[in-house]
């Protein structure tokens, strides 16, 4: 045994938690079908915390796993069985704003709405917004390259990170990017963004921050068809219309949403367009009465357009709402986010619809149309006997499909837990050596959240029938 | 000895070479104060042919350094004596041009104009454009990640680089990125753009491509002084306007430009400004008559509007050949590209003049003004007896006057056998450690382009006294 008391030793107890009640709130994060227990979780208060908890896990090889708000959907941050929890959401200073250089440093437990607050005063925000951005952190976001509504035209996480401080997993801690847009040699930032906690733990961030838009034109349309829906993001792609975003939902996320916060989309409608136009008014007027046109040209049923702020985030409401108001409809459900060609959308709607008429298990479909990432949610009832498995083969299944359709299995979620048996079937074999040696380049006794992302040795691979060699190993377990 | 026969097996003796008398023009690159003599040069015709030589290079653990049209200012391209060098010009060809993905991919020997080029017919480009664009390959973009006059709006070669086919140095063939700009896990196609060849060779690259803008505006301003210039910069940036580029040109380096290509600046000018706006027509209509007052209230002395393409082309011509140019006023000069945060480029261009007098040496100033991106060409007759070292001093003085200043030691030449004593100055001990296990993990034999990028135990540091280790050990020569 390591000599815990020597962790403890760097806590007031207040902040040093092996108690178990304590420990149940980080037993699991938003892939709520695994759960894990941890040896103790800390609460770091300062850099120096984290630091010094890295290197206490790199000389006793123990593993650990920092985490946020625990928002994964992916399972990203399930704890290691016995392993440490580092929870970061005391580290949630914003260090600086920056309005003439645009920038923003904030430590990794800031909320990522928080940024854009803190920089609104500047006229300025942060751009990425996944739908948890009230709750979720940017060091999060970080670790799984997140994507939002609008990356569209804004780009993932990696596009609005340009530089971090890093502990890595030796505990050594490095410099990654600067406040400067071009840098020198390789971009081990972008090395650093989407690497799932594997590499260390990111202990100060600079974000790039864009000017608010001046004005939005948001427009809520209602189809007869998911197809027709489908077929209008097209049309508004190729007419050359860049909009920040363009999301669709299905009749059942419709369902789920409207039961939810009542967000008054249209009734009936098989499927809801979200198009939103944002930039310069003068631009804005002029790009709207393009939307108008082509808009009309696609015959939808129903057509609103937002009149004031408060309408706008009303519209967003429904679809911000759509992951936990499917809870509404199920009392358990996986969220995928594999991603295929946009030219390839509809196709991939009909492979979806029929997969889930063959398994018998309802689907409701969220889209960041204009990326062709998709949000199939696979609902199920955790309490019937087989129901997690089956839920979990579909799933299966449509990730093979984008990856089989030339896409990818994750847009913005990340690999984590749920998806790593995929990660070979997207790369091959050298390519996944070259990420075992970059992984042990940053991280040589494989401490920094293993079981993540890879599969094979580091982490035996989640088998589809029985039980997981980590459950068999008593290291996770499911509910 | 390594069976050299082994290795010219692969090629008819047409594209093996062993002779001096042809291998001279492989011993230099842009950074004309180095040679170095290879051990032979090979010219493959295939992707299959620079593996096998990769993979003999590994086997042999002789060095190689892959090479397109050696335009490196930073010495990238540099040979290592007694290695091999892989002449990749033939490995020219476009394999697709997908106007719906807007993509192109591409071999790495393909010149960077001849993209856009071929996506012309399609009305697309691919934006980045450094000076020598006509002559520069893709390849060697990708390795330095380059930059050029429009990287203010679109960023470096690494913004436009989705994903890449590489034979690492252990002669692994892998798939870095995508078709996709949604990518899974870390970034590793941003890590091998700007890794200066350290890793290995790209062999199929695939680029983004962007709508051609319907519109350009190109003014050129002519100023009494270099801070008036300066100033006009701070105030289009101010404004809020994005232009294309944002480019000054000092007193020396216009009178070079003029001497070269009789490009018509406004005679007697201190300094010139280029800003040239672009997107669609209204878009662009509007903006000019912000620009116009804008750049009134700066009271340049001159003012010209390209009236058409052929006269954008032609202003556009004497800011692109300027480093060619300053060679009729100099025998030899060397190009620095060090970046200073923008906010504090009056300040550098201040220092820079203090400096260049102090040391008695002319120094021409072209910069990329928005970025903070200064281009200080170092002239000095390597003729003279210690005519080069005093320029290596002084131009020393300009890379730490960058660290000191904020900024960096390189914009878009890279660190190259230049640079690579100030890369531990602008990083500390445990990044510049995590650097070398992460080269390591891609090149453990340290065979790929060695003695680039890094000092230390992997190439002894540059020596401003006296000869140079590597030169001591007979690995490089001075002209």
């Amino acid at each position: 045994m390591e000599p815990l008391d020597s962790l403890a030793s760097i806590y007031p107890a207040s902040r040093f938690n092996r108690d178990a009640a304590f420990q149940a709130a980080f037993e699991s994060d938003g892939l709520t079908a695994f759960r894990a227990k941890p040896r103790a979780v800390v609460i770091p208060e300062s850099a120096e915390e984290v630091i010094e908890t890295v290197r206490w896990c790199h000389e006793h090889a123990v593993p650990f796993v920092a985490r946020g708000s625990g928002t994964s959907l992916s399972g990203g941050s399930l704890p290691v069985a016995d392993g440490i929890v580092i929870a970061l959401n005391r580290l949630n200073r914003i260090l600086k704003i920056d309005p003439v250089e645009r920038i923003a440093v904030v430590e990794p437990g800031v909320v990522n709405q928080h940024v854009s607050d803190a920089a609104a005063p500047e006229g300025l925000y942060y751009a990425p917004d996944p739908s948890s951005q009230s709750i979720c952190t940017i060091g999060g976001n970080l670790a799984f390259n997140s994507g939002g509504a609008h990356c569209l035209k804004y780009g993932m996480t990696s596009n609005h990170v340009i530089g971090c401080k890093v502990v890595l997993a030796t505990g050594e801690v490095v410099t990654m990017g600067s406040e400067s847009l071009e840098t020198v040699g390789p971009d081990f930032t972008g090395l650093f963004v989407g690497s799932e906690g594997l590499f260390g733990v990111a202990i100060e961030i600079t974000l790039r921050l864009l000017p608010k838009p001046e004005q939005f034109h948001t427009v809520l349309v209602g189809y007869d068809s998911l197809q027709a829906a489908g077929d209008a993001v097209s049309a508004v792609i190729d007419s050359g219309l860049l909009p920040g975003a363009l999301e669709i939902m299905d009749a059942l996320s419709i369902e789920a949403a409207e039961a939810a916060v009542a967000c008054g989309y249209p009734p009936g409608a098989a499927a809801v367009l979200i198009v939103e136009l944002e930039g310069p008014r003068e631009k804005i007027e002029e790009e709207r009465r393009q939307l108008d046109e082509i808009l009309t040209s696609t015959q939808p049923f129903a057509q609103r357009v937002a009149v004031d702020e408060a309408d706008r985030l009303f519209i967003w409401k429904g679809r911000k709402s759509a992951f936990s108001a499917v809870g509404r409809l199920s009392p358990d459900f996986l969220v995928q986010d594999g991603v295929v060609p946009r030219s390839r959308l509809g196709e991939a709607l009909v492979r979806i619809q029929q997969l889930s008429a063959e398994a018998d298990i309802r689907v409701a479909n969220v889209f960041h149309a204009g990326d062709g990432n998709l949000h199939p949610l696979v609902m199920f009832d955790g309490s019937q006997p087989g129901a997690l498995h089956r839920a979990e083969e579909l799933a299966a299944k449509l990730s093979r499909l984008c990856i089989e359709m030339g896409g990818s299995i994750t847009g913005e979620h990340g690999v984590g837990m749920e998806k790593r048996d995929f990660l070979p079937e997207m790369f091959d074999e050298p390519t996944m050596r070259m990420m075992h040696r970059i992984r042990a380049a940053m991280d040589p006794k494989l401490i920094a959240n293993p079981g993540k992302m890879f599969p094979g040795k580091e982490a035996p691979a989640l088998s589809n029938i029985g039980l997981h060699p980590l459950e068999k190993a008593g290291v996770i377990s499911r509910e």
